[in-house]
């Protein structure tokens, strides 16, 4: 990278931080915990979402924005859950940056517990963009293989929660569920890890009680603070 | 994107165009078809390579570069089939840049006949660098899902060769092959479609066909220029 973009990108990134930090601030101040999903193009995001909102609306109301470069199809998806859902379509770029949600904060409904936002399909770029998340997810789908965590680190290491998805086609495939799993604690031992698969239902309700847990522990830590 | 990005990007492709067109002047001299694999990670761009390279090589010799963010092991992979191949390892960026292969040239050796470059697992941003190839191809695997052409539009309307992966777990997935082609087609009918699975070893012969076939044109087309 030469030493112009380098100094672009740190004006970008410094600027995006202090942008998603007063999202977080807004947002958990009025008791929303916000969750950014990651993961490459077709690792079962919205379906999994899908999943997750069938589990938690709206016994706990919770709203959705959905990154992508074009389309407004996962947006359409979740919408038919009766489900707010805003969707963002980034036009070319690769990755979702934190002014990009905060534009969307008004129309988010007073009794929203949950937002939930799903990035743009990528591995690598989203990962450099804090979005005022409490909760960042990243999703590794068993077709990809087990030797994505150490290919793809930033990801990896940055996230709270490693979510495995499509475990239904394991017995199909030559993929390594502890080796993966492995691989990922190696770069961070404190990552929380699910297995789920979307089309069976499974992990979905253990995940679902993460993101509960998740929220109190949010609330209680703001009473103390 | 601000103004100084977009002044900064422009300058990037800008003088990334000119290396590639210099690098695919000169390999096309030397009688190299080069091609660029192009898909998100886990697509199975390394697996179909080594079928492809078990289909081709020695008879028609070749060579590989792998991109990766971290790690050795795609062109360790490669290179346990006796294939000469470099690993460029991008260290966090998301693409192969043209300069990148074009420091690789010298290492070339004389009798090679067809270059693979495996880019960086990202369905977005590579899409925008050309590295001097004469074809690009996008994988999607089965997995990903039928809808992804359309929300990934670049990287379909920029490629030559359309390689559909894992067709093998076809059987177990809610994937319509026609639908995303035909999405695909949409965006660019000009698109060459290979349906394989690199598993079970099919479409492998018309792939590797394919690529003799380029080569021979590529080949003609200088005499005739």
């Amino acid at each position: 990278m030469s030493k112009k973009e380098l100094i672009v990108r740190e004006e970008i990134l410094g600027s995006n931080k202090k942008v998603a930090a007063e999202i977080r601030e807004k947002l958990e101040a009025a008791g929303v915990l916000v969750v950014n999903l990651l993961s490459s193009p077709g690792s079962g995001k919205t379906t999994l979402l899908e999943r997750i909102v069938e589990t938690l609306h709206p016994t706990h109301p919770l709203a959705v924005i959905e990154g992508d470069i074009e389309t407004e199809r996962d947006a359409d998806r979740i919408r038919r859950k009766g489900v707010p859902a805003w969707q963002i379509t980034t036009g070319g770029a690769c990755h979702l940056e934190a002014k990009m949600v905060g534009k969307l904060l008004p129309e988010i409904p007073a009794e929203t517990k949950f937002l939930f936002i799903e990035n743009v399909g990528n591995l690598v770029c989203p990962a450099s963009y804090d979005l005022g998340e409490n909760i960042r997810c990243v999703l590794l789908s068993a077709p990809e293989g087990d030797d994505k965590p150490k290919k793809y680190p930033k990801a990896f290491a940055s996230a709270d929660c490693l979510i495995f998805t499509k475990s239904d086609l394991i017995p199909y495939l030559p993929f390594d569920l502890e080796k993966a799993g492995n691989e990922a604690l190696d770069l961070n031992p404190r990552l929380r890890i699910f297995v789920t698969s979307a089309l069976k239902g499974r992990g979905i309700a253990e995940l679902a009680r993460y993101f509960i847990e998740s929220r109190v522990n949010m609330i209680q830590h703001q009473r103390h603070a």
